[in-house]
């Protein structure tokens, strides 16, 4: 698989270097980079994108863990309850996503996410109250990480062999699962029931993936597109308190009194 | 495979509908139409047979993520809420079915049934009360999707080769879990929680099933027995408000008296 | 496999073994003892403690089941209600933990942890209010459960292959999970809100468990070092109400206070 001419200092970046790639294969899954180390000598360069993308992935875990030990600050649980509630919230998403396409669970095979997740909850634990104080820097943090599963599900769908559709619904499964479980746990209003553009901007993100792809974009360009697509859709959401209509038909007042 | 003296014509008919059979080897998963694919050349009669169970699959599905959207209607969500609770309910039960059998998700090789959910969502965001106020009629639709899926998960369990006890619980997941997770995301009443004879029809048919195929009768006619079992006592249920009886000791007032 | 000096006797007992090693491969999965089967004929003594295992197991479950049973109780459901929420209980921990590792699922492999379940539940619904003014002794029988459980769980995960901290993480899972998931779906305050010390219990054996067995103890020591650390925690718990501190800043409430 190597080249002969590599000299023995490369060969030792290479060996280094398939291991971040292995670690890498966690919830992000950047296939491109890693099938690329099987056929060609890693160059100093895809090593460090490598390290930025495994670096990205944890930080994506750590801020959904940090969303759950948030929950478990209101509720006001112990140590054990943060530590749940975070692991739960940060890898929950990518979890379901890996047992649906019946693949290897992430962080079974790299326990660091699950690590990082509970330093956070144990650091969270101690600093709630500080961080809740700074909730809308934390939202800001919260739409990063939603943007990069998204892609990270949708591209490692693609990659196992899934159709399109499955393929987005993955993304979304990636980005929205860890806090659906996290408030239905937590028991308290779940995101899903909220008016907020969250699932709307991890849905589009996946779109904007498969639809680049399918027209043949390459890998790099797609993702970073659909990451800014989610990125941006949530970011103004946000920032100008977005949420989609409900659609209340003429009649429906009357069916809902009478229900209630 | 094919037989020597198939002509052109069928053998495109056989490839067509190699792949219809593929498709129902989905949520119903009718092996036994399947299998006589490999060893004899379909007739017109079987193909539409295949057709129609696909068709009866399909329909299942769209029942359930028609009571899935309801649910979403009840909570005003946006169309984004009916799209997850959709999906979730229309294949949820067989989601966790295959999960715990470890066999290939169903909606993951065909995202028909996933397409289906979707558009179903996406036109009841629109008729929602329309449905609503036709509720007992959907009653009806639900117990045909209930004694279908129940059925449908109870022969996939036997073929993978569960033993018969574990074959019927498949059948009461695949017919009742995709409501509990609606109920669970909803944040309504669960229908676990309920005195609906619900599960317990699920749970009969299956039971029909399994006997049946413990004395050796032929698959269809187990199938159509096992559906018309859990049809009938559903819709018995419904029609006479039917539920099973709560046993209420003399002790058992003075205990809960004492908890409230 | 089997030794040529073995006599038709030991021969037949040794068939039989096989089958109650392969049975007691669901939950507790003691594999040293099984694994021992392989190149050693089992002598009447080592049968003995695989029965006795096989019997801890099911009545961990038992104990579990019964717990769902009581919340099936005080929400006053019917029969059927007992069995779904009794079987999710006893089974639902080490479910997860078997998706989690993609390794078969216990119960679809020796449905006698499902028959345990489904009998308790219905004995349960009878005698529930009997059983509810014994709670504390029941609570006793739980953690026996809780220890034994955790142990099995540790002992799966790291025989899988997995890093320390997943098993861990493994043997938290299949001693909680069940009581969560029959809280979600009895729409009970959750184990993970109460400030009990019982997911800490579970999570302190299992790193009982693998330090002990990461300095070479022998496996039964450290099976039985693991189960007193979690039996021993959760009693103490039980006993004198001990919980783990909450935190609270001093600017803690008036964010919660501005929240609520």
């Amino acid at each position: 698989m190597i080249r002969a001419e590599v000299s023995p200092a490369s060969l030792h970046l290479a060996a280094r270097d398939r291991s971040v790639a292995q670690r890498v294969s966690g919830v992000a899954y950047w296939p491109d980079f890693t099938a690329s180390h099987r056929t060609m000598p890693l160059t100093p360069n895809s090593v460090n994108v490598l390290r930025l993308l495994y670096l990205f992935d944890i930080f994506a875990v750590v801020v959904f863990a940090v969303s759950g030990a948030l929950v478990a600050s209101r509720k006001r649980l112990d140590v054990m309850g943060f530590m749940w509630l975070g692991v739960v919230t940060g890898v929950g998403g990518g979890t379901i996503r890996d047992v649906i396409l019946n693949v290897p669970v992430f962080w079974v095979l790299d326990p660091r996410y699950v690590s990082a997740c509970l330093i956070t909850a144990i650091v969270m634990h101690f600093i709630a109250p500080l961080v809740e104080s700074r909730y809308r820097t934390l939202l800001w943090f919260d739409a990063f990480g939603l943007a990069l599963v998204t892609v990270a599900g949708t591209v490692k769908a693609l990659d196992v062999g899934t159709p399109p559709l499955v393929a987005i619904a993955m993304g979304a499964v990636t980005g929205c699962v860890g806090g659906i479980i996290r408030d239905t746990l937590g028991q308290v209003p779940s995101v899903l029931l909220r008016h907020e553009i969250y699932v709307t901007a991890s849905v589009l993100g996946a779109c904007t993936y498969v639809a680049l792809n399918g027209v043949g974009t390459t890998r790099p360009a797609a993702m970073i597109t659909a990451f800014l697509v989610t990125f941006i859709v949530r970011s103004l959401a946000i920032a100008f308190g977005w949420s989609l209509p409900v659609f209340r038909a003429s009649s429906q007042q009357g069916t809902d009194e009478a229900q209630t």
